[in-house]
């Protein structure tokens, strides 16, 4: 309903499930990656792209193809392949549309050679990913076949488990905090009873350095006793929101299976200890070097984007916070008998100059410069249609415009506008911005 | 040869021809991204983010699905689709894997209610595309399975045709410029002599329009009378390489034929003459209101942005404009008997200040704070290893960074850096961002 309102995305029947993002949504959509990669500078990731196909041997390695059959697509040539001389092994085989990027990770970690000094390495990628639900169970943002994960790899040495546990918790309450999302409660699952792979000195290990990146969040965890994966206990983070209603968002995932699965390695002196996360400085130890398998954490903050952008709006009530609006701002014309023109010309002065879009020359030949990179804009819409001030404010406000901005004819000649900016929820963060912005611009540089 | 040198992506048996992009690729894909998305907001284009798969019969009527066969891939559901009491129509029905966005965006222009006032609509799209080449074929960047293009359609009047391509042309002239790209040509290719759909009056329109561009662009063109195809005529831009060697990068393709197969329309005064591009005052013809079938541009500048790295490592002998390279700066530091902590810890000190990351916390609980979107950061590495000064400065500029940053003990005392960046092709370019980046950076902080 508010996602109609908001022209945020459509879904149909050619390819139930896979939303199509309207300009609006595809905004913010962007703005939530801008976000994270800005993040990811600071918490050491290195984003990659990976394919969209991987054939099917690849899915036998991971496990994929024996045990995610039903919620996997399968693909084949329609034309060409398979059908010229010469062709590679595998050509004749089929793919699967990946559902997961951690077999593909896995391949870039293992095309080169490492040591223990280059890790932890930590890709992350932003692929859509395709998973088969059935198709009632299909529903807006929430229940999707295709969708895109800030997904996260981390492949660390065992002696690094606590620390990166440690610095993802921190990522993911700065991020939740940043949206300004409800307190989130910390589930830590263990070792199942039966069947697990790996010993139980491995597995309490790294129990144990799940446990201290607990107690070192300061934050509220409990325990499941045994009812983490078979390859790896996990922390699950949950979301209450204002009706009681519970949310898991993020999952921080250790895996102990995929790097032996994919023959994953790193070299490291004495191995017999690091395998087992202990270092030594004796240097009868350190001589002999060897290889060590490392682990992986399966990591994402905010999870399923499109399920957070539908949680946000929720959450919300559909506003969202200004510097993550695709509405920012518009600009409303007062109508008069006379002087409609300049009050026109006006509205069009002011989103110019609240946008910050410059638009520049080359003086020889008139070719526009380019945009540069950084440069922060501003969405400002303009109405300057005939109709009544009242019904284009009450249409401004069902659109959800963080900023209504009202001129007329008094305003052309003062060099001012007029704001509204009541039911906002962030009163203060509007304001914040309107001086900044607002103050900067139409103050300085319309009165000049 | 330079691409592995310079770690940019692998190939994998796994998925031929759809490379995975190591962090250094991705960064410069991204990058290409960012420069394009901030001028599309000076050209009025709005991004959206389509699926992946559609169902044949969006195919069908596109007319991929009968003449774009032997080049696109099958998705099937493995498992719960198709198999569920009470599915929608078409759940049995094969995907297919897009190889190109039109469709979709004919679907999103259908979705709404279009009118001739909120023409020209112009939409954008990374996603990644799939063309089932045959094996054989493969290579690198340059002939891939899986791509991305830099793809937009402008749904427009038949009065708007060239002003639109005007500003197109004109858009290509800014970016080439900007990758200081060699001059390109403009050809363009004309009604088919017999297999076309439209009227010669419409075509001849349309190539009029094409040509009033052509001309005010200022450049030189050349025209391929009757190749144009049998939906509309075209214009290619044609790049010149050093060695005189011919590259397609970019096509401007008028289309007749989709929004007729989609059904597309818009609502217009006077809709016999909007047809024809025509515009009245007359206000007994105006009265009438109808609906008028828009016409697609299908325009890229770029191209595969894969083909287009690829083309830039060539052009530039695998030297990237600073802004764009992932290996902007790296600091050596000089070895010395003693001292060699101190220059250490300065190397370190260097890295980060030139890198423009600053990590603060909050001060109640000691958490991160977000890192701003819009901050400019550079990439600097550090390369603090026992080898002599001679072979890390041989390595640095094997691997193409832009800056080399020396420091010695010497440095450290003075708070100073020695540069390196011989052998740069943009001299001019690095100094600017010298004096700008290391000047402030190095001379006002560090010496603080
Ligand atoms: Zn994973
Ligand atoms: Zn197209």
């Amino acid at each position: 309903m508010l996602a109609t309102e908001q022209e945020l995305f459509i879904t149909s029947p050619y390819s139930p499930g896979s939303p199509l993002f309207l300009p609006n949504g595809a905004y913010v959509f962007n703005k939530l990656l801008s976000f994270l990669r800005a993040q990811y500078q600071q918490y050491g990731f290195h984003e990659v792209i990976t394919p969209t196909i991987y054939k099917k041997s690849l899915w036998e390695k991971s496990g994929h193809w024996a045990n995610y059959k039903d919620d996997m697509f399968e693909v084949r040539g329609r034309g060409a392949s398979g059908r010229v001389e010469g062709t590679e092994i595998g050509e004749e085989e089929e793919y699967g549309l990946k559902p997961m990027n951690c077999p593909g990770h896995c391949v870039l970690f293992k095309s080169q050679r490492r040591t223990y000094r280059e890790l932890p390495i930590r890709y992350a990628d932003f692929s859509p990913l395709h998973r088969n639900e059935i198709s009632g169970a299909l529903s807006g943002l929430t229940r999707v076949r295709r969708f895109h994960q800030d997904d996260g790899h981390i492949f660390c040495r065992p002696s690094q488990i606590m620390e990166e546990i440690s610095l993802t918790l921190e990522f993911v309450s700065m991020v939740y905090r940043t949206f300004r999302l409800p307190p989130f409660k910390l589930v830590l699952s263990t070792r199942p009873a039966d069947k697990y792979i790996g010993t139980i000195d491995e597995w309490d290990a790294a129990e144990n350095a799940l446990k201290g990146a607990l107690e070192r969040s300061g934050r509220q965890w409990s325990i499941n006793e045994g009812d983490g994966a078979f390859y790896g206990p996990k922390i699950d983070i949950v979301l209450e929101d204002s009706d009681g209603k519970e949310h898991q968002t993020a999952t921080i995932q250790l895996d102990f299976q995929l790097p032996q699965r994919f023959g994953l390695k790193y070299q490291a002196p004495a191995p017999g200890l690091e395998k087992r996360g202990i270092s030594t400085t004796d240097p009868e130890l350190l001589r002999e070097v060897g290889f060590v398998t490392p682990v992986i954490i399966h990591r994402a903050v905010l999870g399923s984007l499109e399920r957070f952008m539908a949680l946000l709006i929720e959450h919300r009530n559909g506003c969202w916070p200004f510097w993550l609006s695709p509405r920012q701002a518009i600009v409303l014309t007062v109508n008069s008998k006379s002087g409609s023109e300049a009050v026109r010309g006006y509205a069009k002065t002011v989103q110019k100059r609240l946008s910050g879009l410059q638009i520049s020359r080359d003086e020889a030949d008139g070719i526009r410069v380019p945009q540069f990179i950084h440069q922060q804009t501003f969405l400002v819409d303009v109405d300057d249609s005939d109709r009544s001030l009242n019904k284009k404010v009450s249409e401004a406000k069902r659109k959800g415009y963080n900023m209504i901005i009202i001129v007329g004819q008094n305003n052309v000649q003062k060099r001012t506008v007029d704001l509204d900016i009541t039911g906002q929820p962030d009163q203060d963060e509007a304001t914040s911005h309107l001086s900044k912005v607002v103050g900067k611009t139409m103050v300085e540089d319309l009165r000049s």
